[in-house]
C-alpha cells in the first residue's frame, strides 16, 4: 500500500468529475494532482465549482486534455470521466505507461465488440486492453479488481439492477426473460450540458421512457446476468427520466426457480455481508432519499405467489455507487486501502 | 336531451372537485348549483380556490354535507368526489330519489364484495345498487353508461392501464401474468391534505413504490382485464410516487398470443377511432407533458421479439381522464350531449 | 363588432404562442387561420403540441415565416410572438396593409429610442409606428387601445409590477426611489429552447438574480411609472429565476406621500373595479398558485409605520396576464368584444 | 484542547439534527454519544436516517428526552436542536452542570425579553443565562465565543443577511431604513414534519411571502444591525418560501453613507479574510447551488448610482452555515480546534 497516491482525472468538468473531486479531496490516501477539462482549462477549481472549493482543492487548476503521454505528470492512477471514444484511445496508453486506469466511460465494459459497435457506434480498436479489462463491480469481482490494470467501472443502470440480482442469482430461473423497468434522475441520464431533452421546461413536471428500444446499458446488464446465470439471458430493459436530479430506482421482474419459496429469497438477502448493500423488509421501503449522497445500494423483493413473479427493487445514487463512489471503492481495492475509505 | 342540467358535487373541496368545477363552469349544458365540503362550508368558491374564481363560479357557496335527502336541492345529477364510505351510503339514496349519480370514489367499482372488504376495509351494504352500477369507462361500456343510474367512474391507475390493454385485448395471451408498473404524480396518490408521506420534504427529489403488496386499484384492473379476457387474469401491479404533481404513466408487460406479430399490434392501435385515445409510433413518445390538463390517453407499444414480451406504455392526466374529465364524458353520455362537450 | 375575426400568430411555436393558440381556439369570436414557426413549418399543430390538439385546432398547419406581405392570407389582426427585430420589421408593414397588430415582443414599448438601442441592442428604424403604438395595458389605457392599430403588449415583469402601483399611484411619493424585487418562473425568463442557463441541472434546486444591472424591462417600468407620476421616476429593478415554471411574484418597496395613512392604501385597493385585479387583505396571501392558468393579478400591500416603507406584492401568470391573456384582452377591446371574452 | 469531546444533541430527529450528526460523525475530535428524539426514542440511527448510516454512526440509538439532569451521560458539550421552550428550560441547567451549550433554537438570541415575549410568545424566565449568552456568529464575535458557556447559534435568515452587512458596515447609512427581501427553501422555513403549508401540493410550483408582518428573525437582525451601527436600526424584513429544499438567498437594500463610492464597497469586500465568506464580482453570481451542502456564505453588491441604493445579495445553505455548520464552527472555537475542522 502506497501512503499517498498521485491521482488524476481526465474529464473532470462533468457531474462524475465533480463527485470524484469531492470524494478524493477527503480521501486520506489521495493526492489529486491532475484535472483536465476542455471547457475549463486554465481555470481554478474554486472558480468553476464553488461548492467544491475547500482549502485543499480550490487552487487546483484544470489542464487541457493531453495531446501526448508526455503531457501527463507522474501518476499512480487515473480516472477517465470522458466520452467513450476518449477512453478508448487513452486507456491503453496509460496502462502501457504503468498508470492504472479506472474508466468510468463505457469503452471497456462490453466484451463483445459487435455489441460495442452496435450500441456505441464505435469500432473497438483496443481488443487486447479490452481482454485484460476487469468489470469493476467490487461485490462480484473483488479479487480481480485488486490486481487489475484497467478497471471498467460499471454503468449506473447496470449497478442499480445487477447488485440485487447477484444476491438472488441462485434463486432465479434465468431461462425466463428478465424485465427491468428503471427510473433515473437527470444527472444519470445525460451530461452536465443542457442538451436537447434535458432543458428545464421539458424535464420539469414530466416523465417519460427514453431509448426503450436500444439503450447501451442493456447489453451490459445482459452480459453480467449471463455471468451469473452461466448462459445467455434474455432482457427487456426500459429506462425512464424522472423530474429530479439524483438517483436511480430499478425494478426487476423475474421468475423464481421451481421450488424456491419466499423464505429462500429472504434468507439470501439477509445473508449478505457487504458494506454498501442494505436489505430492507419491503419494496415500499426502497427510496432514493435514503441513498442520495451515499454509496449504498438498498434493495428488497416481493414474492408474488399468485402470478409467480418476483419483483426486485433497488436504489442507488447514480453519481456515487453508480459512478464516482464505486470508482473510489475500486481505487481502494487496487491499492490496498480499506474498501470503504473515503466513500462513507 | 335536457338543455341545462342542474348539477351538484358532493365533496367539492378536493383536487377532483376543483377540476370538476373548472370543467362544469365552462360546460354549455351544465348549471352547477350545489357544492358541499366539510372543510369549506359557508365559504365562497372565490375565496377557497382563487384560480377558479370566474364570474360564473366565484359566488357559489360551499354547503355542509347533507344530513338527509331533503337537504338537497332538486338536481338532475350529482358527482360524488367523496370518501368511499360516504359514496357507499349516499349513492343508493340519490338514485332512489331519481338523481343520477357519477361516483368518483371506489364504492361501486368492484363487483366482488369480498375483494371490496379486503381492499377497502368496508362491508358493502348496498349490493343491489352495486349490481346495477355501470363501470364508467366510455371506450369499453358506452351503451350501458347512457342509461345508467349509477356510474362508477374508474380509478386513475385503472384508466391509464386498461385503455391500451383494451385496444390490444385480442392480441394478448391473458393466461400469462400481466405486469403493470405505474408511476403517478402526487395529485393521483392522495388527497389535497398534507398527509404523512405527501409532505414536501418527503416527496421532493425522491421516488419510491408504495402499496406494492396491496393497492385497491389492483383488483379493479384485474376485474376489467377479466372482462376483456373472458376469464380470470393474474396481475402484478406496482404503483410509484413521482416527485411532481400531475399525471400517470403506466407500463404494462404482457405476452402476445402465439402467432401474433408486431404489425398486428400496430394495426390494432391504428384502427382505434376514439376521441380521447391517441396512438404514437414509439413508447418514447408517451410523456406526461403531452396529456396534462387534457382528457387524452396517449399510448404505444414495443414488441420485443427476443424476449417475447410486449411492452405497452400509456399516459393520462389523473385529474382529467383519470377522474373529472372522464366523469364529464360520462355525464355527456348519460344526458345525450356530444361526448366531448366541455372536456376538450 | 365583427362576428368572427380572421387571426394570425407570427412566431406561434414558443410558450406565448402555445398559450395564445389555447385561448383563441376557445374564443367564440376568433378564427385562427395563420400560424408561423421557423422550427415547425409544415407540421400539424397536433403533432407539435399534443396537449393543444383539440378537434378545432389540431389540423392547423404551421407555415414558414412570411417573406413578403403577399405571403399572408387576409387577416383582421395578427399577434407577434416573435423576436424583437422581427416585430420591428413586420409590425409597420402589417399596419400599412390594414391588419391590426398586437406585438408581444418588446419592439414598440419604449418611447425613447436611445433606451431601446441601449437595452435591446437595436436601432429603432420605425419611429412613426412607434409614435402611434399604444402601450397595451387595459387597466391604464383602455380608451386608446380600442382604436389602436398597433398595440405594444406589456412585458411580463412590467405587468406584474405596474398594475398595483397604478392602483396606489396617488399615494406614493414618486420623488423617492422605487425598488422592485421580482421573481419569475422559467417560462417568463426565456424562450422554450434549452438555452444556457435554463437547463434542468442549473435551474432545479437553485435560485439567483439575473441581469440585475441591466434588464430590458427596467426602462419599460420606469417609463410607465413616469406616466403615473407625471415625471421621471428612479427605479432599482432586480429579476430572479425561480426553480419552477409559471408565474411572477413582484415586490415593490415605495415611500408613501407625506400624510398618507394605511387606510388610504386599503381604500384605494378596495375601490378597484377591474375584472382581473383582485385585492387581498395581506401580502402573505399573494401567491403564484392562485393565479396560475388565469388572467388575474392578485395584489396587496403592507404599510410599515416604523420604517416608512410601503411594501406592495403582486402576482400574475406570466404567460397569461403577462403575455397571451393580456393580448386577448387587447384584442377584445380593439374589436368590440366583452373585454373578458375567452380569457376567464 | 481536549482530544475527543463527548457530545450530545437534544432534538436530533429534525433537519438540523441530521445535519449535525452527519458533520460530527466525520469530525476528528468529536465523539457523539447522546441523541434524543421524542419521535424516534429507542430506534437506531441507521433505521431512522438510512443516508446517515455510516459504520461509526449507524448503531447510535435515540434516547428519550431527559426528565432530569441525571438522565444525561457525562458530556463536554451539547447542541440543542429543540423547540424554543425546551432550550429555554434546559440550557441554564446544562450550563450549571458544566456542560457547554450551543443552542440552535431561538431562546437566547434576543437580549430584549419584551421582544422575545412578543415574537416567541414565551416569558423569558432565565434572564441570567440570557445575559451571559454569546451570539454565536464567529465572524463578528470570535473572541467571546471561545470562552462562552452558552452560545446562541444565529437564525438562518439573520446569518444570511448579517454577514455581508457586517462586511460593509462602515459604509452604510444606518439612520436610513434597511430593507431585506429574503427567500428560503422549505428546510429553512419549517421543521421536518408535514405541517400545514409545507405539503407538496402547496409548495410545489408555488411562491409566496409568509409572516411578512411579523417574523421572529426580524428583531434578531435588527438587534445585530444595532450592534454594527451603534444605535437603533429600522428594518423591513420579508421572508418568502421557495419551491425547493435547501438554501437562503437574501437581498438587502441599503443607503450608502454620504461620499461613499462604489470602489469603497468593493475594497471592503475584497479585504475580507474569513474562511467561509466569499466575495463575487456581481450579484448575478450569487446562487444557491454554489453554497448548498457547504458552510460558505457567498455575497456581492450592486451600487446603483441613479437611485442611491446599494443592493447586497448573499446566499447560504440554511442547514449548514445557517444552522449545523455554524454550530460546529462554534464548537471548534469553544474547544480550541481549528475553526474549519469538520465543516469543509
Amino acid at each position: 500500500m502506497k501512503n499517498t497516491l498521485k491521482l488524476g482525472i481526465l474529464g473532470a468538468g462533468g457531474f462524475t468529475g465533480q463527485e470524484l473531486i469531492r470524494l478524493l479531496s477527503r480521501h486520506p490516501g489521495a493526492n489529486l494532482q491532475y484535472l483536465t477539462s476542455s471547457e475549463y482549462a486554465g481555470k481554478n477549481l474554486g472558480e468553476v465549482f464553488p461548492a467544491l472549493a475547500t482549502p485543499t482543492a480550490r487552487d487546483l487548476t484544470f489542464a487541457m486534455h493531453p495531446q501526448q503521454l508526455s503531457d501527463l505528470p507522474e501518476l499512480d492512477a487515473i480516472f477517465l470521466a470522458t466520452p467513450d471514444e476518449v477512453s478508448l484511445k487513452w486507456a491503453p496508453l496509460f496502462v502501457q505507461k504503468g498508470i492504472r486506469v479506472i474508466d468510468i466511460a463505457g469503452a471497456f465494459r462490453l466484451k463483445n465488440i459487435e455489441d460495442f459497435k452496435s450500441y456505441y457506434g464505435l469500432e473497438h480498436n483496443a481488443p487486447a486492453a479490452l481482454a485484460e479489462a476487469v468489470y469493476g463491480m467490487p461485490e462480484t469481482s473483488r479479487a480481480a479488481i485488486k490486481t487489475a490494470k484497467l478497471v471498467a467501472n460499471p454503468g449506473c443502470y447496470p449497478t442499480a439492477a445487477l447488485l440485487p440480482l447477484y444476491v438472488y442469482r441462485d434463486l432465479i430461473d434465468f431461462t425466463k426473460p428478465v424485465i427491468i423497468d428503471a427510473k433515473s434522475g437527470t444527472s444519470g441520464a445525460g451530461g452536465r450540458k443542457e442538451k436537447d431533452g434535458l432543458g428545464y421546461s421539458t424535464v420539469y413536471e414530466n416523465f417519460r421512457a427514453y431509448k426503450a428500444a436500444k439503450h447501451q446499458h442493456a447489453p451490459e446488464i445482459a452480459q453480467q446476468l449471463g455471468v451469473f446465470a452461466g448462459g445467455r439471458v434474455k432482457l427487456r430493459f426500459t429506462p425512464y427520466l424522472l423530474p429530479m436530479y439524483r438517483g436511480i430506482l430499478s425494478t426487476a421482474y423475474v421468475t423464481p426457480k421451481a421450488g424456491k419459496a419466499p423464505e429462500d429469497f429472504t434468507q439470501a438477502a439477509a445473508a449478505v455481508r457487504e458494506p454498501f448493500l442494505r436489505f430492507k423488509a419491503t419494496v415500499d421501503q426502497i427510496e432514493l432519499k435514503s441513498v442520495q449522497h451515499t454509496n449504498f445500494c438498498d434493495f428488497s423483493h416481493l414474492f408474488d405467489a399468485e402470478t409467480g413473479v418476483v419483483e426486485i427493487v433497488s436504489a442507488i445514487d447514480n453519481l456515487m455507487k453508480g459512478a464516482a463512489g464505486q470508482a473510489v471503492q475500486n481505487l481502494n481495492l487496487m491499492f490496498g486501502f480499506e474498501e470503504t475509505t473515503g466513500v462513507y
